[in-house]
């Protein structure tokens, strides 16, 4: 399902505990930026945090998985363009966005490398009853670090499918990340994440170093 | 070989007389956006401007398609991984763009939406014997707007490979945009893009309204 995706649509600063966390204004319409499929980390892989950077920070979010084409999609049907549900992880080079931010750059490099986007696998519609509901929870190293409730997301799933397909059109396969709740933070390298949907799944990353290229 | 693709990396201030026009400093290193392959529009097509924007602006740019997987590729074997080249436009909605930028927010919604990558079709190699030594023109309503060499980007294309694909995998059909030359503006409802490449291809564009889905 996800290999037939082309982009993943992230929200960023949809809950309001979060957003003041990082010093960020609660927003007056979704935040939205893209991450590439090819950062994609499967289940029970190795988060590479690039050189030379020491950590990455973790974001535990909410992933709607898109059933077939949307576009221009009302808040009534929104929630037929589902597929499904997983767990991922957006990842963040933090020092590289907040130099971007500063800048008035775009956030890219920051959210799109290799690894940044661990992802559990999905869920079907059936086995998710209530999706604005969900506790969602991250640990390091066994110590809790993010616990949340998808009911305190600002912008709920309906509205942000709504919003995006008015955007730009949606396709099967494609992913909404929904934001993160408060509590993000730094991991480094041997350290182990874990992080699941209370009662539904759960999934476990390493955090390693990027191998450098032969070539350097 | 578009279709195949799943990302597009664009590249922004890849020129140092438009850098300066829109009052930018000359970057230190490429400044990476993502665009959604849904973004995409075939030659002929009608650029739509959303509701409530009078104009949208236009940057013609060299495309360069992925051949292959390509994961830290040095220097000295980027070209290996060029399908072809094309041309796009970089459609922008640059107060958009402006408020996000001041406000230290991604680009997205400013870059991404549905009809904002009008291209060409796709010439091959062998076709295009010396990529830094193009000319990419833009007429609207058949007056001269943009006109630029290739040999003017500050990153050529092999150092745009090999960084690009240091952070993130490129895959096939995956697109680099290289950057636009001085001259871009803005584009009304009713007008006409024409654009190209000297002694290579050209396309052409209607400029239209987004048309207002039925359910609002
Ligand atoms: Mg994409
Ligand atoms: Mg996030
Ligand atoms: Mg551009």
């Amino acid at each position: 399902m996800l290999k037939t995706g082309t982009k993943i649509i992230a929200v960023g600063r949809n809950y309001a505990a979060h957003a003041k966390e990082l010093g960020n204004a609660v927003p007056k319409e979704p935040v939205l930026f893209l991450k590439p499929t090819s950062s994609y980390l499967e289940n029970g892989g190795t988060i590479e945090i690039p050189h030379p950077l020491q950590s990455l920070d973790h974001e535990v979010e909410l992933a709607v998985v898109i059933a077939r084409k949307a576009r221009d999609v009302p808040l009534t049907t929104a929630m037929d363009y589902v597929a499904g549900y997983a767990l991922a992880l957006d990842m963040t080079a933090r020092e590289i966005q907040a130099s971007a931010k500063s800048a008035g750059l775009p956030w890219t490099v920051a959210k799109g490398q290799d690894t940044f986007t661990p992802i559990s696998s999905v869920l079907s519609m059936s086995m998710v009853p209530n999706p604005d509901n969900l506790e969602l929870w991250l640990k390091v190293d066994g110590d809790f670090r993010q616990k949340g409730s998808t009911k305190d997301m600002i912008f709920k799933i309906p509205y942000l499918i709504s919003h995006i397909s008015s955007i730009m059109t949606l396709f099967e396969g494609d992913v909404i990340l929904t934001g993160t709740p408060q509590g993000v933070g730094p991991v480094k390298v041997g350290q182990k994440i874990t992080a699941g949907i209370t009662g539904l799944l759960d999934v476990h990353f390493k955090v390693g170093k990027r191998p450098r290229p032969e070539s350097c």
